[in-house]
Protein backbone atom coordinates (compact mmCIF):
# COMPACT_ATOMS: atom_id res chain seq x y z
CA UNK A 1 0.00 0.00 0.00
CA UNK A 2 1.61 3.47 -0.95
CA UNK A 3 1.31 6.07 1.93
CA UNK A 4 1.53 9.86 1.53
CA UNK A 5 3.93 10.85 4.81
CA UNK A 6 3.38 14.18 2.82
CA UNK A 7 0.00 14.74 4.17
CA UNK A 8 0.47 12.41 6.91
CA UNK A 9 1.31 13.79 10.79
CA UNK A 10 5.27 12.98 11.58
CA UNK A 11 6.29 12.68 14.56
CA UNK A 12 9.73 12.06 15.65
CA UNK A 13 10.05 10.58 19.37
CA UNK A 14 12.58 8.44 21.56
CA UNK A 15 12.32 4.72 20.81
CA UNK A 16 10.51 2.73 23.20
CA UNK A 17 11.49 -1.19 24.08
CA UNK A 18 8.24 -2.26 22.23
CA UNK A 19 9.62 -0.28 18.88
CA UNK A 20 12.38 -2.85 18.78
CA UNK A 21 10.87 -5.43 16.29
CA UNK A 22 9.94 -2.92 13.98
CA UNK A 23 13.29 -0.93 14.13
CA UNK A 24 14.58 -4.25 13.07
CA UNK A 25 12.27 -5.04 10.29
CA UNK A 26 14.00 -1.53 9.10
CA UNK A 27 17.02 -2.46 9.70
CA UNK A 28 16.95 -5.98 8.17
CA UNK A 29 14.82 -4.86 4.94
CA UNK A 30 18.10 -2.59 4.13
CA UNK A 31 20.08 -3.77 0.96
CA UNK A 32 23.33 -4.27 3.33
CA UNK A 33 21.61 -5.30 6.37
CA UNK A 34 19.74 -8.13 5.08
CA UNK A 35 22.86 -10.29 5.75
CA UNK A 36 23.60 -9.36 9.13
CA UNK A 37 20.37 -8.57 11.01
CA UNK A 38 17.60 -11.26 12.05
CA UNK A 39 14.53 -9.81 12.42
CA UNK A 40 12.62 -13.27 13.38
CA UNK A 41 10.42 -13.22 15.48
CA UNK A 42 10.96 -13.44 18.54
CA UNK A 43 14.26 -11.28 18.48
CA UNK A 44 17.37 -12.27 19.53
CA UNK A 45 18.01 -11.38 23.40
CA UNK A 46 21.17 -9.00 22.05
CA UNK A 47 18.59 -6.47 20.19
CA UNK A 48 17.08 -5.71 23.75
CA UNK A 49 20.32 -5.77 25.36
CA UNK A 50 21.44 -3.11 23.63
CA UNK A 51 18.35 -1.40 23.64
CA UNK A 52 18.58 -0.91 26.82
CA UNK A 53 22.20 0.01 27.18
CA UNK A 54 21.37 2.99 24.70
CA UNK A 55 18.70 3.85 26.81
CA UNK A 56 20.69 4.08 29.90
CA UNK A 57 23.60 6.07 28.32
CA UNK A 58 22.81 9.68 28.35
CA UNK A 59 24.86 9.91 25.19
CA UNK A 60 22.74 7.83 22.88
CA UNK A 61 19.37 8.71 21.62
CA UNK A 62 17.79 6.03 19.39
CA UNK A 63 14.51 7.90 17.87
CA UNK A 64 12.16 6.59 15.62
CA UNK A 65 9.65 8.40 13.27
CA UNK A 66 5.96 7.48 13.52
CA UNK A 67 3.37 8.59 10.60
CA UNK A 68 -0.16 6.92 11.28
CA UNK A 69 0.88 5.34 14.62
CA UNK A 70 3.35 3.17 12.43
CA UNK A 71 7.34 3.32 12.79
CA UNK A 72 8.56 4.83 9.26
CA UNK A 73 11.94 5.20 10.04
CA UNK A 74 14.53 5.27 12.62
CA UNK A 75 18.22 7.44 13.03
CA UNK A 76 20.73 6.88 16.04
CA UNK A 77 22.69 9.87 17.34
CA UNK A 78 25.11 9.91 19.61
CA UNK A 79 27.08 12.72 21.61
CA UNK A 80 31.33 12.47 21.66
CA UNK A 81 33.02 14.78 23.95
CA UNK A 82 36.00 15.42 22.40
CA UNK A 83 39.56 17.32 23.65
CA UNK A 84 39.74 18.42 19.78
CA UNK A 85 38.29 21.48 18.55
CA UNK A 86 38.98 23.26 22.51
CA UNK A 87 36.86 20.64 23.57
CA UNK A 88 34.09 20.55 21.59
CA UNK A 89 31.32 17.71 21.28
CA UNK A 90 30.14 15.87 18.38
CA UNK A 91 26.68 14.45 17.08
CA UNK A 92 27.52 11.02 15.40
CA UNK A 93 24.73 10.04 13.49
CA UNK A 94 24.00 6.19 12.13
CA UNK A 95 21.56 3.76 11.66
CA UNK A 96 19.47 5.92 9.58
CA UNK A 97 16.48 4.00 7.71
CA UNK A 98 13.15 4.61 5.88
CA UNK A 99 10.17 2.03 5.03
CA UNK A 100 10.58 1.82 1.54
CA UNK A 101 6.86 3.03 1.32
CA UNK A 102 7.24 6.53 2.10
CA UNK A 103 10.41 7.29 0.49
CA UNK A 104 10.65 10.19 -1.75
CA UNK A 105 8.67 11.74 0.44
CA UNK A 106 11.23 14.02 2.97
CA UNK A 107 10.53 11.56 5.75
CA UNK A 108 14.55 11.21 5.62
CA UNK A 109 15.13 15.13 5.16
CA UNK A 110 12.85 16.01 7.97
CA UNK A 111 14.56 13.18 10.16
CA UNK A 112 18.11 14.37 9.27
CA UNK A 113 16.91 17.43 10.12
CA UNK A 114 15.65 17.22 13.40
CA UNK A 115 19.12 15.30 14.31
CA UNK A 116 21.37 18.48 13.61
CA UNK A 117 18.64 20.70 15.46
CA UNK A 118 18.89 18.12 18.38
CA UNK A 119 23.28 18.62 17.47
CA UNK A 120 22.64 21.66 18.12
CA UNK A 121 20.50 21.67 21.28
CA UNK A 122 23.05 19.05 22.59
CA UNK A 123 26.06 21.83 21.97
CA UNK A 124 28.11 20.37 19.44
CA UNK A 125 29.67 21.87 17.01
CA UNK A 126 29.65 19.26 14.42
CA UNK A 127 27.81 16.36 12.96
CA UNK A 128 29.18 13.44 11.27
CA UNK A 129 28.60 10.08 9.92
CA UNK A 130 29.44 7.47 7.43
CA UNK A 131 27.99 5.98 4.58
CA UNK A 132 29.11 2.98 2.31
CA UNK A 133 31.04 4.01 -0.60
CA UNK A 134 28.27 2.14 -2.55
CA UNK A 135 25.39 4.04 -1.49
CA UNK A 136 25.38 6.55 -4.06
CA UNK A 137 22.03 8.03 -3.69
CA UNK A 138 22.71 8.46 0.10
CA UNK A 139 25.62 10.75 -0.34
CA UNK A 140 23.91 13.10 -3.13
CA UNK A 141 21.23 13.16 0.20
CA UNK A 142 23.45 13.87 2.80
CA UNK A 143 25.50 16.40 0.47
CA UNK A 144 21.99 18.35 -0.30
CA UNK A 145 21.86 18.88 3.35
CA UNK A 146 25.63 20.24 3.95
CA UNK A 147 27.31 17.33 4.87
CA UNK A 148 30.74 16.94 3.07
CA UNK A 149 32.76 14.28 1.81
CA UNK A 150 36.23 15.28 3.47
CA UNK A 151 37.42 11.78 5.37
CA UNK A 152 37.45 8.90 4.23
CA UNK A 153 35.27 5.84 6.87
CA UNK A 154 37.91 3.05 7.70
CA UNK A 155 36.37 -0.30 9.51
CA UNK A 156 38.30 -2.94 10.91
CA UNK A 157 35.83 -6.10 11.69
CA UNK A 158 36.88 -8.06 14.55
CA UNK A 159 36.82 -11.71 14.04
CA UNK A 160 36.89 -13.80 17.61
CA UNK A 161 40.34 -13.88 18.97
CA UNK A 162 42.07 -17.74 18.96
CA UNK A 163 41.49 -19.21 22.21
CA UNK A 164 44.33 -18.89 24.74
CA UNK B 1 66.22 15.87 20.04
CA UNK B 2 66.24 12.71 18.29
CA UNK B 3 64.29 9.92 20.67
CA UNK B 4 64.30 6.07 20.09
CA UNK B 5 60.83 4.26 21.10
CA UNK B 6 62.82 1.30 20.20
CA UNK B 7 64.48 1.17 22.63
CA UNK B 8 62.86 2.94 25.63
CA UNK B 9 59.70 1.74 27.87
CA UNK B 10 56.59 2.55 26.56
CA UNK B 11 53.30 2.62 28.61
CA UNK B 12 49.80 3.08 27.52
CA UNK B 13 47.51 4.24 30.15
CA UNK B 14 44.40 6.44 30.50
CA UNK B 15 45.23 9.83 30.70
CA UNK B 16 45.12 11.87 34.24
CA UNK B 17 43.93 15.87 34.35
CA UNK B 18 47.31 16.79 34.58
CA UNK B 19 47.75 15.43 30.96
CA UNK B 20 45.67 18.09 28.92
CA UNK B 21 48.18 20.48 28.36
CA UNK B 22 50.83 17.83 27.08
CA UNK B 23 47.70 16.22 25.11
CA UNK B 24 46.62 19.47 23.60
CA UNK B 25 49.82 20.60 22.59
CA UNK B 26 49.97 17.13 20.64
CA UNK B 27 46.48 18.48 19.13
CA UNK B 28 47.90 22.10 18.22
CA UNK B 29 51.45 20.42 16.82
CA UNK B 30 49.12 18.84 13.96
CA UNK B 31 49.18 20.19 10.36
CA UNK B 32 45.37 20.48 10.47
CA UNK B 33 44.85 21.17 14.41
CA UNK B 34 47.00 23.88 14.17
CA UNK B 35 44.05 26.61 13.51
CA UNK B 36 41.86 25.13 15.71
CA UNK B 37 43.50 24.40 18.97
CA UNK B 38 44.46 26.69 21.59
CA UNK B 39 47.65 25.56 23.43
CA UNK B 40 48.62 29.09 25.20
CA UNK B 41 48.88 28.29 28.48
CA UNK B 42 46.68 28.91 31.05
CA UNK B 43 44.66 26.65 28.55
CA UNK B 44 41.02 27.20 28.19
CA UNK B 45 38.48 25.95 30.52
CA UNK B 46 36.87 24.21 27.54
CA UNK B 47 39.68 21.66 27.24
CA UNK B 48 39.16 20.64 31.15
CA UNK B 49 35.17 20.80 31.04
CA UNK B 50 35.84 18.11 28.15
CA UNK B 51 38.25 16.19 29.69
CA UNK B 52 35.80 16.05 33.00
CA UNK B 53 33.01 14.75 31.20
CA UNK B 54 35.25 11.70 29.13
CA UNK B 55 36.38 10.81 32.24
CA UNK B 56 32.87 10.64 33.73
CA UNK B 57 31.17 8.63 30.94
CA UNK B 58 32.28 5.12 30.94
CA UNK B 59 32.05 4.43 26.76
CA UNK B 60 34.59 7.43 26.69
CA UNK B 61 38.38 6.55 27.47
CA UNK B 62 41.31 9.01 26.79
CA UNK B 63 44.84 7.27 26.21
CA UNK B 64 48.19 8.39 26.51
CA UNK B 65 51.32 6.57 25.73
CA UNK B 66 54.33 7.67 27.77
CA UNK B 67 57.67 7.06 27.12
CA UNK B 68 60.24 8.30 30.11
CA UNK B 69 57.97 9.85 31.75
CA UNK B 70 56.85 12.06 28.60
CA UNK B 71 53.40 12.08 26.93
CA UNK B 72 54.36 11.09 23.41
CA UNK B 73 51.34 9.81 21.78
CA UNK B 74 47.20 10.20 22.70
CA UNK B 75 44.04 8.16 20.66
CA UNK B 76 40.38 8.72 22.40
CA UNK B 77 38.64 5.39 22.36
CA UNK B 78 34.69 5.69 22.36
CA UNK B 79 32.38 2.32 23.02
CA UNK B 80 29.18 2.96 21.06
CA UNK B 81 26.51 -0.02 21.38
CA UNK B 82 23.94 0.18 18.02
CA UNK B 83 21.29 -1.91 17.21
CA UNK B 84 22.82 -2.83 14.02
CA UNK B 85 24.76 -5.87 13.15
CA UNK B 86 21.93 -7.40 16.08
CA UNK B 87 22.97 -5.67 18.97
CA UNK B 88 26.61 -5.27 18.15
CA UNK B 89 29.08 -2.41 20.08
CA UNK B 90 31.61 -0.73 18.15
CA UNK B 91 34.95 0.89 18.93
CA UNK B 92 35.65 3.92 17.25
CA UNK B 93 39.15 5.61 17.65
CA UNK B 94 39.41 9.73 16.79
CA UNK B 95 42.31 12.13 17.96
CA UNK B 96 45.74 9.95 17.38
CA UNK B 97 48.42 11.90 17.68
CA UNK B 98 52.21 10.83 18.15
CA UNK B 99 55.07 13.17 18.73
CA UNK B 100 57.01 14.27 15.88
CA UNK B 101 60.11 13.26 17.60
CA UNK B 102 58.62 9.61 18.13
CA UNK B 103 57.59 8.93 14.58
CA UNK B 104 58.38 5.96 12.47
CA UNK B 105 59.17 4.07 15.52
CA UNK B 106 56.14 2.08 15.72
CA UNK B 107 54.76 4.03 18.62
CA UNK B 108 51.52 4.96 16.58
CA UNK B 109 51.09 1.28 15.55
CA UNK B 110 51.64 0.06 19.00
CA UNK B 111 48.83 2.41 20.13
CA UNK B 112 46.72 1.42 17.21
CA UNK B 113 46.95 -2.60 18.44
CA UNK B 114 46.28 -1.51 22.02
CA UNK B 115 43.28 0.00 20.76
CA UNK B 116 42.13 -2.78 19.04
CA UNK B 117 42.71 -5.08 21.45
CA UNK B 118 40.54 -2.89 24.09
CA UNK B 119 37.90 -2.92 22.00
CA UNK B 120 38.10 -6.63 21.82
CA UNK B 121 38.39 -6.65 25.54
CA UNK B 122 34.97 -4.28 25.64
CA UNK B 123 33.23 -7.08 23.17
CA UNK B 124 33.18 -4.83 20.29
CA UNK B 125 32.75 -6.43 16.58
CA UNK B 126 34.17 -3.50 14.60
CA UNK B 127 36.60 -0.93 15.43
CA UNK B 128 36.11 2.67 12.78
CA UNK B 129 37.44 5.85 12.43
CA UNK B 130 37.24 8.30 10.16
CA UNK B 131 40.63 10.21 8.19
CA UNK B 132 41.02 13.45 6.23
CA UNK B 133 41.09 12.59 2.74
CA UNK B 134 44.37 14.69 2.95
CA UNK B 135 46.27 12.06 5.14
CA UNK B 136 47.41 9.88 2.63
CA UNK B 137 50.21 8.48 4.86
CA UNK B 138 47.36 7.79 7.72
CA UNK B 139 45.33 5.70 5.27
CA UNK B 140 48.05 3.23 4.35
CA UNK B 141 49.10 3.38 8.41
CA UNK B 142 45.33 1.99 8.55
CA UNK B 143 45.36 -0.09 5.86
CA UNK B 144 48.16 -1.87 7.05
CA UNK B 145 46.59 -2.16 10.27
CA UNK B 146 43.84 -4.30 8.90
CA UNK B 147 41.24 -1.02 7.92
CA UNK B 148 39.07 -0.70 4.56
CA UNK B 149 38.43 2.35 3.46
CA UNK B 150 34.73 1.31 2.39
CA UNK B 151 32.87 4.30 3.74
CA UNK B 152 32.70 7.58 2.84
CA UNK B 153 33.38 10.47 6.11
CA UNK B 154 31.00 13.03 6.28
CA UNK B 155 30.99 16.14 8.16
CA UNK B 156 28.42 18.68 8.91
CA UNK B 157 30.33 22.03 10.69
CA UNK B 158 27.43 23.85 12.32
CA UNK B 159 27.73 27.14 12.63
CA UNK B 160 25.99 29.35 15.54
CA UNK B 161 22.32 29.48 15.27
CA UNK B 162 20.93 32.68 14.38
CA UNK B 163 19.36 34.84 17.67
CA UNK B 164 16.09 33.59 17.80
Amino acid sequence: MAMDAAHAPLLIRRAQRDDVPAIVRLLAADDFGRGREDARSPLPDAYYAAFDAIQHDGCNELVVVEIGGQVAGTLHLTIIPYLTYQGGRRAQIEAVRVDERYRNQQVGRRLLEWAIARARERCCHLVQLTTDKRRRDAHRFYERLGFVASHEGMKLHLTPAPEA
